[in-house]
């Protein structure tokens, strides 16, 4: 099994399986809402399409923020501690990097997994049981690297085993160099104020057993169920 | 001052400054020639044209490799163990990941600085000196992230100080993993065989005291000088 990893959309990896990776905080919050009941998330990366699925979309709720401040008219931001409980059957969640690094994986995996720090060791697990390639594909932000994902795809791959790239040996590299998640996550040097919260929720590892999976695409957004 | 790294050359990364970084081989290998009196190097992404300039350029040789093997009809192949002498005024190179590299930090800096560690010490005294932002612009493999060129990227980013992105303060902690530049570089998975002597070479710091400098474009070649 070789195993590699992308430290952004457009940097070239493919496999037959990809694990997406968007910590702060996309698929934390997508494997969060599938553990608490929702059937389905629907991740798009334009507001008004989220607008619009939400509308012809029964017994739905539509999250999102930009700058982490909630959207004009959306029912819930995009939180992962706002999806504790499910409050409908369908989850519609506006995200840029978290959704472009998803269509990224799309385009190149046959299979497309959702990785974050709270399911860990079963998104390894259900990689590792494919026997097939691998590539761990980080949302990172607004096209460059991040830290907070990088040091999840690496904690990733040391549950993988199977040959590395050069790339994974160096995401291994980047999470072994801290002491836990929180301090991985606390080292990034990106993104809005206000998430410490979030932060600490995120960094928690194996918590939830949860496997998010590309179920297909409607239309432009990326259909995820378990 | 702000140091970012763009582990490929496709990675957002943009500053006043470029350090293009390929370690194995094209950046050690136009250090070393200048360093040896050549006067230029015209740095190409394509054979053809690469011998189209040979033919149009008085007291030129050309150099250049595909998978280690010295291209037909090519005066010398690309490694920089060629080039301790000066056999000629302008030395034109074909190289693919190179000049791509360049290529992209032309598009993105005002100057463009050629990284390696033969030269690591001054490029990085060059850099400072400007005052300005500094991007680190790793040509990788195929698109790839190199390992070699992360080390290297590391290296000079201990040496800028200033503020460091996401993907500095990762190089930084992959340059902190290696005991030496030598295990480093023999640590990446990828490109052919046969290398070792020239590995040897490159992975020595601070031998050169040459910092090469985009000159500008010759149609699609970059012109590169001290």
């Amino acid at each position: 099994m070789q195993v590699d990893v992308a430290f952004t959309p457009d940097e070239a990896a493919s496999a037959r399986v990809g694990i997406v990776v968007d910590v702060l905080r996309a698929t934390s919050t997508i494997a969060q809402a599938l553990a608490s009941g929702y059937r389905r998330v629907l991740c798009c990366a334009e507001i008004d399409e989220a607008r619009r699925l939400r509308a012809e979309t029964p017994d739905s709720l539509v999250g999102g923020e930009r700058e982490a401040i909630r959207v004009e008219g959306f029912d819930v931001g995009a939180s992962p501690r706002e999806f504790l409980e499910a409050s409908a059957e369908t989850l519609i969640l506006s995200t840029t990097n978290g959704t472009r690094a998803i269509l990224a994986a799309a385009a190149r995996c046959d299979t497309v997994l959702l990785g974050s720090l709270l399911n860990l060791g079963v998104v390894a697990a259900a990689a590792r049981e494919t026997g097939r390639d691998v590539a761990i594909i980080c949302a990172g932000f607004k096209g460059a690297f991040a830290l907070d994902d990088a040091y999840c795809a690496g904690r990733i791959v040391q549950q993988l085993g199977g040959d590395r790239s050069d790339a994974a040996i160096a995401a291994d590299l980047v999470a072994r160099s801290f002491p836990g998640p929180l301090e991985a996550l606390n080292a990034r040097t990106y993104g809005p104020p206000g998430l410490e919260a979030d932060i600490v929720f995120c960094a928690r590892e194996d918590v939830l057993d949860t496997v998010p999976r590309l179920a297909g695409m409607r239309g432009t957004a990326a259909e995820i169920s378990l």
